[in-house]
């Protein structure tokens, strides 16, 4: 991989390039880059991260794929309406908006038909990108709606199984899967913010390693599980015995339609839950609801209540309320990942990148589920003059 | 100091021994050795500290003072009443409760008069509960009522100066402070559980050093803090950016009284906002209420409300109602403390021990304020093998 | 039927006898009767009752059935573990425990074979308890598991199509519908403190009028729902626009399991939801769950989460969050009912009782579901000198 | 007074008509007239008051007083940023601010001098109002920054030494009850929707009477007691124990700052604690904090935590968190609260309107403070056909 020098532009391409997250991202960096609005919920902003050598924000260039035709400035808009993006924002970034609408490509809806072919028509698109920006290194993210995890297929078991499948008449990988094969083929780093879990297929694990290139994912990490994974670590390291642990969340805009569709609400549940089963001692008793509220529109609100006990078994509770904006919590991450991504290329680094469990549900390569400790993992990575694992 | 296995027996003095988090100390841990009670809640029952040679709850010797003379079985009865304690358990451990009771001598109700007799008269009290039980180490605990801290006071800048004023007419340390006095000149180890900052004072700190003894403090961690220390972590992160952080304590049973007199409640307002101003990079509005409600009893029901800004400035909040019981959430964190002082008697450590911070609101020695680190602070220091830095 | 002066003994029947509500019920109304516990909760014992004439709580007379063999005895120590009745009381009242615990009978566990003689049988045991006691009324209360609505039926559209339908070989009638028959039949008055819903068939309400006995119901109002006919109102008269009322509800103890049987917990949420729907003013987005969490015992914790706009659309929310004990927020209610119910036989009233909306979620014969103006109903009844309507 | 026909337009004086709830009446009252904007939130065009004979929103013409200089514009400005006005609104209704602007003068800023000439140019303001709009009534409202509730005072004992103090050297009335006495003079009718209690004093009271005007007040009932006035029924009704009920305030915007300031502070506080010592039967423990958040703007916060006691003495809590705009809950009501006032005095009504209290927190004439009696006493009274009870 071809080093680069901070100052080299870094190409984004993002899987579902129209959606709310998508287009907070494109509108927030423009902005942010801009001086129009401070970089508040940008971690690599952090002091911390100031020697790490990242590519700057305004120094990063959009483009990526939907199966919508909705114009960015029209989603933009509508995220306006939200009370999303502040109304201002939209105008004063038009030109970044526009850029990015010139490299947005349709997206391969279904799952359909010989995709060997579709394949190398993505990587020509990653291709095509990165050249006419001369960029050194791109990221490509999946950002598109929740879709069920894979299921067990000897396609997945190994690249070379993979590929002969492909090649078959039948289709083989769900379309969020297609990219991540493209992706990685083409020389690009791939973040999945998605529960979806392409990553966790051994076949595609084999072809980072193949094409020589770092990926992280799984499940951005923003509202309830995020304030689960503060939470959590104080019951265990204070003995506190959590027997029930009962999460609601009311959401409307964005991936809230989609998890309606209870199998894709399911690969949502199993990373919550997998997340609160790493972080505390023994199981406990508790359900998640994840209810579409259409009037709450973006406004993601969380509600969990856990039933503990203390010395000599006395009962206590602790319930918070979070109400955030999910595509505001997750927007600011999605850059932090291809920034820290676009450094692990840079300094060659392959396969998974489990110092970025810090942004993710369920972290690929890391059991570390604690938020602080995840931060130090980040933290120290990202110092200057600490060399990357050897692949 | 003496090496002690962890075979010996190890004193536990109390200041405030008829108090609610005393009595349940005392009832709990005889519930705990005599396996009634599993030890929920007691850090040092955790699988990383089983190899760390701390003396057994059961081999605990527990006596101590206080300025009241109701019954340890009476105060007992109550906090079963306050459910508090099971029902049950005081009968089943009378004869650890009568064994405490002979032990509990008169306090110094106020500072009146020429204190160095005082000081000399608690120290011998200290002296015969060390012989009468063949104690290789006594720690003393501070679970008095909540004192306002000491004001300056040229009496309190060395050992010198302190001690004589002591010899002087006039008193010159309120009672808390003259039990520190009298501990730490006895070689006793001390833990001051309270904000009322004994140890704050250079004069006990130079003592210690004199005396060869270690101590730790101030104000234990329990309920809303405890809280705090895991969740701002998470919005300085994430750069969140906190812009109110406000609280309401409803208490009644136990320090609840204390905490309604002004003056005592502004030390335990300050140790609350001087976390928080620690674990926040920048200055946050919001107040914090400590209202003394006697219908709740024990149960310390605690309100934050967090308003924070995320992405592009979009506004958020968090916030959480801790319901917890005060006396069984100090109680085990007590025991605690005198098992993890122990253990640094016996291997000789001197002065203030950076790595019990994870226990106090408002922690002597230590500038990491964050839960988890401070626990893996904890975890390192007790692990078998490494040694103690030279006092 | 007979007139009873206030002085005579009531008796009440209750059909689920060992229940978590009924034990509370027994041993609440002898601990009141013998003043070792306030009246707390008991409607008809606050002031605007004293002229009611109605039977004093200590002349109560209890019987009923159960399909378990649960000594209530026992049963009323689980509930004082379960923190429902306070530790001495089961002990206080034993003699009154023993007296239902004689009058208590096996009920019908299932819907089988021919039913005539089952309903004659159970009228048999109804007669005997009211001869063996001299009672001048028997007041039967429905306090079994939620059952599902029994679906519509030929049988049930008439009393003479039941009558025909019970008399052939196969059951007709679910076992809590089968003693509101063999109840009406026998001459008692009936209450439904289930969503069960019996008393909404056609055949049963002909009953009540052949038998000129009185009857309310359904589904006691104790816990979210009795928050929101307070709550909704405000809403509604301030013309506050409800978007979406989230509500989940997490129980344990007694009826809490049933509930987790999907067709008995769609009887209670279609009951929870009826009554929002009556007192908003258009239909509202937001699901209702209700979570099994054994470890909450009897603590009903309820969190609702209303979305609301206010003038020139802004959007506002409120939640709240209930944390009561089901079992303890019923049983007075029962006590009430059938006093209350006892007063209306006293004074000849047949057919459904619209006054006592009070108590229901769901209530029978009214279509005011407001808190408030349901008790205004209620009091004006109860006045002295206001006769019943005419039948 | 002359009776008008619904179609005459009603004028519409606001003391304080610059501050964020008189701009939010005046843009909200010219967006409903436009259809711009649902009337939510307005109690008068719920069905219920259709057959009422107000006078429509669109043919209220404003005018008023104030002591800052800020254009109209420029505040509706801030309350679009505040996110209490939707961005395009003030726009489209400019016509309708310059007509307020035109109308608005400098007010009295504090109690200085002989006031009676101060009240005679008030009157003439007044006088000159209603003439050039050809008005048939005025109804002037108090929106002016809380103050501190009048001391007694000799001079407020009666109309006569009022008079005679007025015309003396020193100042005896605070400026908002300067108003009060210039409107009532002047023939207007009253409203007070702060809790600076004007009416409370005698004198005034006697000055509406002789110049037979109708007057309203005190305190609008938005956010915390408008939720109590609907939740504290529910506990006495039920016969549940309310040990203590406490609150935690956390506003910005507006009054916030003055609130800051104790005295005003306690108006607003003893106006809270006053409504729930109406609405329970016994005295309970409980704070009330008024915590001014700047960072929170316009967006009040209120958590109440209620702790009540059930069936035997078994402990429970109920706590709730209102998240509302302020000042778009108060603007609706002065719309509703002038529209009635007008049909009084239409109807030749004089003294206080009991059957306002709906609106208040401490409601002038009345000692109903449960909100849903409140509502039908309202709904009665605009009833067509229902005479207005004699003077
Ligand atoms: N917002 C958060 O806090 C958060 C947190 C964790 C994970 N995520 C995940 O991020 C993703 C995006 O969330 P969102 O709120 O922006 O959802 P969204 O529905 O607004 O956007 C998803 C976009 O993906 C597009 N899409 C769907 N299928 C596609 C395909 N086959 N090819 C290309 N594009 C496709 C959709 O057209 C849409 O524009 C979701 O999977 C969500 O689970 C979001
Ligand atoms: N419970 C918690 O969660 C918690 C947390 C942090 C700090 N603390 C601190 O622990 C201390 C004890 O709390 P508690 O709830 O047991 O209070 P408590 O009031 O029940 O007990 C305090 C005891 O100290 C005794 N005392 C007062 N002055 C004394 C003196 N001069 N000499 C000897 N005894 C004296 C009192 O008589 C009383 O028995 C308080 O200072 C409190 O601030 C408690
Ligand atoms: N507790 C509340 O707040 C509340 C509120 C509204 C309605 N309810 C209703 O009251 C009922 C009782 O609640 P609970 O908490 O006591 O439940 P529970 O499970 O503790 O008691 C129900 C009793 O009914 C008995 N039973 C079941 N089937 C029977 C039959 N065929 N014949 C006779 N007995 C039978 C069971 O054996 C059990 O003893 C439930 O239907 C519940 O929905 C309770
Ligand atoms: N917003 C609510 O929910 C609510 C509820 C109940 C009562 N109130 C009361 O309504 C009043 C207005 O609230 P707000 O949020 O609009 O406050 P605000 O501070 O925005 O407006 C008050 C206005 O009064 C003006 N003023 C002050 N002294 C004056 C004087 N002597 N003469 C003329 N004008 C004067 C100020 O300049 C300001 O423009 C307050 O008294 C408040 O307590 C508001
Ligand atoms: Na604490
Ligand atoms: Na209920």
């Amino acid at each position: 991989m071809v080093p680069t020098a901070a100052g080299d532009r870094l190409g984004v391409w993002i899987v579902g390039a129209r959606g709310s997250v998508a287009t907070t991202v494109v509108v927030g960096a423009a902005a942010v880059a801009a001086g129009l609005a401070p970089p508040v919920g940008c971690v690599t902003e952090l002091p911390d991260f100031r020697g790490a050598g990242l590519t700057p924000v305004g120094r990063l260039v959009f483009g990526g794929c939907d199966i919508t035709g909705v114009p960015l400035a029209k989603r933009a808009e509508q995220l306006v309406a939200a009370g999303v993006v502040p109304a201002d924002l939209p105008a004063a970034v038009g030109g970044a908006l526009a850029a990015a609408e010139r490299e947005i490509r349709p997206g391969v809806a279904a799952a359909a038909g010989r995709q060997a072919p579709q394949a190398t028509a993505i990587a020509a698109q990653l291709a095509g990108f990165r050249e006419r920006h001369g960029l050194a290194h791109v990221v490509v993210v999946n950002l598109s709606s929740t879709a069920p995890q894979p299921g067990p297929h000897p396609a997945y078991a190994s690249l070379a199984a993979l590929r002969a499948a492909l090649d078959g008449p039948e289709p083989v990988l769900p379309p969020h899967a297609l990219y991540a094969y493209a992706a990685l083929g083409a020389g690009c780093g791939y973040v999945d913010f998605t529960p979806s879990g392409a990553m966790r297929l051994p076949a595609l694990a084999e072809l980072a390693a193949e094409a020589g290139v770092p990926y992280a994912g799984n499940d951005g990490k923003t509202g309830e599980t995020l304030a689960r994974s503060a939470l959590a670590p104080m019951f265990a390291h204070r003995a506190l015995r959590v027997r029930a642990w009962s999460g609601t969340n009311l959401l409307g805009g964005g991936d809230g339609a989609t998890l309606a569709d209870p199998r894709a609400a399911a690969s949502k549940n199993a990373s919550k839950a997998r997340s609160l089963a790493e972080l505390l001692p023994e199981p406990v008793e508790g359900e998640v609801h994840i209810d579409e509220v259409p009037a709450l529109g973006d406004w993601k609100t969380a509600w969990d209540h856990i039933a503990f006990d203390g010395f000599l078994g006395v009962r206590m509770t602790m319930q918070f309320t979070w109400q955030g904006c999910d595509s505001a919590l997750a927007a600011p991450l999605v850059l932090d990942l291809v920034r820290l991504l676009g450094r692990a290329m840079a300094r060659g680094a392959v396969g998974v990148q489990p110092h970025l469990a810090f942004f993710f549900k369920d972290p690929l390569g890391s059991d570390e589920h604690r938020l602080v400790p995840q931060y130090e993992l980040l933290r120290t990575w990202a110092s200057p003059g600490i060399p990357d694992p050897p692949a």
